[in-house]
């Protein structure tokens, strides 16, 4: 492997890239390198799918044979940046093996795999680093990493979906329905033309997957986290949100509980104004950290795009350089906490018919209002009816976390007590 | 030194800390690591100027002889947070020369050592780390140097010092005039009894001093520097900013020209409510980093107090024990921009006298205002006038940019020539 001296007498490798897609990402990182040479890295090839079309590169750099470059001996870093699962992970470990480190963007395969690719990295002392795949720009794996490690989290809150962040800026902002903003959404990029994977959570969840595993060291699977994306909601929503001086973002967020365990959940919610991600609109991603020592820090960026996205894969393999690796020392290193079903969330839920709501599932009621077309209510739900149940986001019903959602046991018990004091029995 | 293994099959050393200063932060850093277990660090003494204090630490930890940390050769790391400057460089130089690590929160000793720090560095191959000594708890200096090392900076804009965010804050938000809110500063603990340091712009100017470095590679003497405080402002100039829709903020900055060089000052502007700088409030701090890769990223979080600044030694620390160090890659590997002198300036001037004011010296203004107490203008200086002249900011004269304030040289002769054409000529 070829080394190059700098300044501070330390050695640094020569990277040599194989580089799996290129579309969007995979031609952004391309222009991106040629823009960057004090990084001592090139792309030797460059496996496709579809030959025929017209790329802007020399046409000998690329192959349909995946084997030539996880075979090249030259090769020392694969990144993978295509869109489908399985192939992905198919060359993410067979790279690992063959003794190549790894930079992916595969936000679903990995959240899919990911105890498969710890044992990897493990077995093979092989770096798998992915960036790009939580918050494309923001460097935020990187910071729960290196820059948290020993840090107690209290709660992690994050916007991690630019496509649906989108669509409710433009329905607060234009007063636009649901579907006239996803349609301005796709017509100006920012959505798929199969918009489901964003607007109904599921890239959300699968990034926070990935986020959970390097701030509580949980590696868990999406579908085991309780999660919905915007589908559901409705103009009539945003009225209310507006009244109260609150946004509706999707959020994803953890939190540790007294009882030791951590809260995490995937769900539209109001937000306040002078909270740090009601200051994110549009496309953009936003992560608020409070944690014991630094106390509450806000990242905010782009989380989506083929610059943005780029310039995370760009990182990851600049660091690459002096052997970087993700330790997971949240998992390695301390208890991990398990993920709790035994808290209790306050929250708005909208819809057609008090048909489709069980009542008595409620703790209490706050606050509930009624008219011919959509009605709704504000109360507090044991958080395991979401886990247990469905019907919350059916027919048509909306449900959206109240600012502070989260009431632990002890608190609930406490207000059960008081109430009962007060009633004199 | 000893060494223990983790789960991922690393070597970690062990740190034996050796820490002078026990302050807010050094007894909030001590505090801290008896929090972490988990980061295999100890302090083994730390030296203090005063033995007589109560102390919440045993008393066999203290020593008030230098040598005994210095000299001790099981001591690897040495971490300092004094607030003397001479001292300091002198700790630090003595450390690294005998073989330690070194970990300094003292950022006017290191804006005016730099060069002398960088040498050392180099020489004796040992890790000198600062992340607390700019804006505390938020790694703007990790980020700079690993997760932008490759990437082109456009701009850099930020909030440095908590004390004079907090005081315009409450200029703005409760009408106080500069001498109340100060007072209230300075009760809350936001504030030094001797407020000089912070209030005209001297740490500010010492932060990014720092920070330029690996932003851009430019070591600079703070005196070198463009800069003014919040001394001046006025509640008059806080009613004009309010009907013009900005708040006022000492930003701290630096912009990438078009003819290669660099535009660098730290001054009071006016922000744009949508700007992310205007959502930092009181004794917050902020970045905004404008690249070409990962366009507009902005972080958040603590620039002062015990634990935020503990909390970025403590990460500095953690990073040591895998051999961590800046590699100031934006000097050692690219070509350093010179900082200019030669682009102009778009601003706000308040005065209490047209006296005061050389009008000549502007190339043209665009808005002038004028009662019995108060007058101001708005319109364009070269920088240069700046750097010779004092004027702008004595005799009670109080400059505030406007938002968009750097105009590039060729802008200017673009303006003028359409402005005599304009003019028939």
């Amino acid at each position: 492997m070829g080394k190059s001296i700098n300044n501070n007498g330390k050695y640094h490798k020569k990277l040599v890239i194989g580089l799996f897609g290129f579309g969007v990402v995979g031609e952004g990182l391309y222009k991106a390198l040629q823009q960057t040479s004090s990084l001592n890295a090139t792309i030797k090839k460059v496996c496709i799918k579809h030959p025929g079309k017209k790329r802007n590169a020399p046409e000998e750099l690329f192959t349909t044979d995946k084997n030539e470059l996880l075979d090249d001996e030259e090769i020392n870093v694969i990144v993978e940046v295509i869109n489908e699962s399985e192939p992905a992970f198919d060359i993410v470990s067979t790279a690992l093996q063959n003794g190549k480190h790894v930079v992916s963007a595969s936000k679903k395969m990995i959240a899919e795999h990911l105890p498969a690719i710890l044992d990897l990295q493990k077995k093979t002392g092989k770096s798998f680093l992915c960036e790009a795949a939580a918050c494309a720009s923001i460097p935020v794996i990187r910071n729960l990493e290196e820059y948290y490690d020993n840090d107690l989290l209290h709660s992690l809150k994050a916007i991690v979906n630019g496509s649906t962040n989108f669509i409710l800026t433009k329905m607060f902002e234009e007063d636009l329905d649901f579907k006239e903003a996803l349609l301005l959404a796709q017509q100006l990029g920012f959505a798929e033309s199969d918009p489901s994977l964003d607007v109904e959570g599921w890239d959300a969840v699968n990034k926070w997957t990935i986020l959970l595993a390097h701030a509580y060291g949980n590696i868990v699977h999406p579908n085991d986290i309780v999660f919905n994306g915007i589908q559901n909601i409705q103009l009539s929503d945003a009225v209310v949100a507006k009244e109260k001086h609150y946004d509706i973002k999707l959020v994803a967020q953890a939190k540790k509980l007294l009882n030791g365990k951590v809260a995490a959940f995937v769900l539209p919610q109001f937000v306040k104004h002078d909270e740090p991600l009601s200051f994110v609109k549009n496309e953009y991603n936003g992560v608020v950290i409070e944690s014991n020592f630094a106390d509450k820090q806000f990242f905010y960026g782009k989380g989506a795009g083929s610059f943005p996205t780029a310039s995370a894969v760009l990182s990851d393999i600049s660091a690459l350089r002096y052997n970087y690796r993700y330790e997971y020392k949240k998992l390695y290193h301390h208890d991990v906490p398990e993920i709790s079903d035994d808290v209790y969330i306050k929250t708005y839920i909208s819809f057609d018919d008090w048909a489709f709501i069980p009542k008595e599932k409620f703790e209490w009621i706050e606050e509930w209002h009624a008219d011919a077309e959509r009605k709704y209510l504000i109360g507090v739900l044991p958080f395991s009816e979401l886990i247990n149940n469905t019907w919350w986001k059916e027919n048509n019903t909306s449900l959206i976390l109240a600012p502070e959602p989260i009431i632990e046991d002890v608190e609930i018990r406490r207000i059960k007590k008081k109430s009962l004091e007060l009633a004199g029995i």
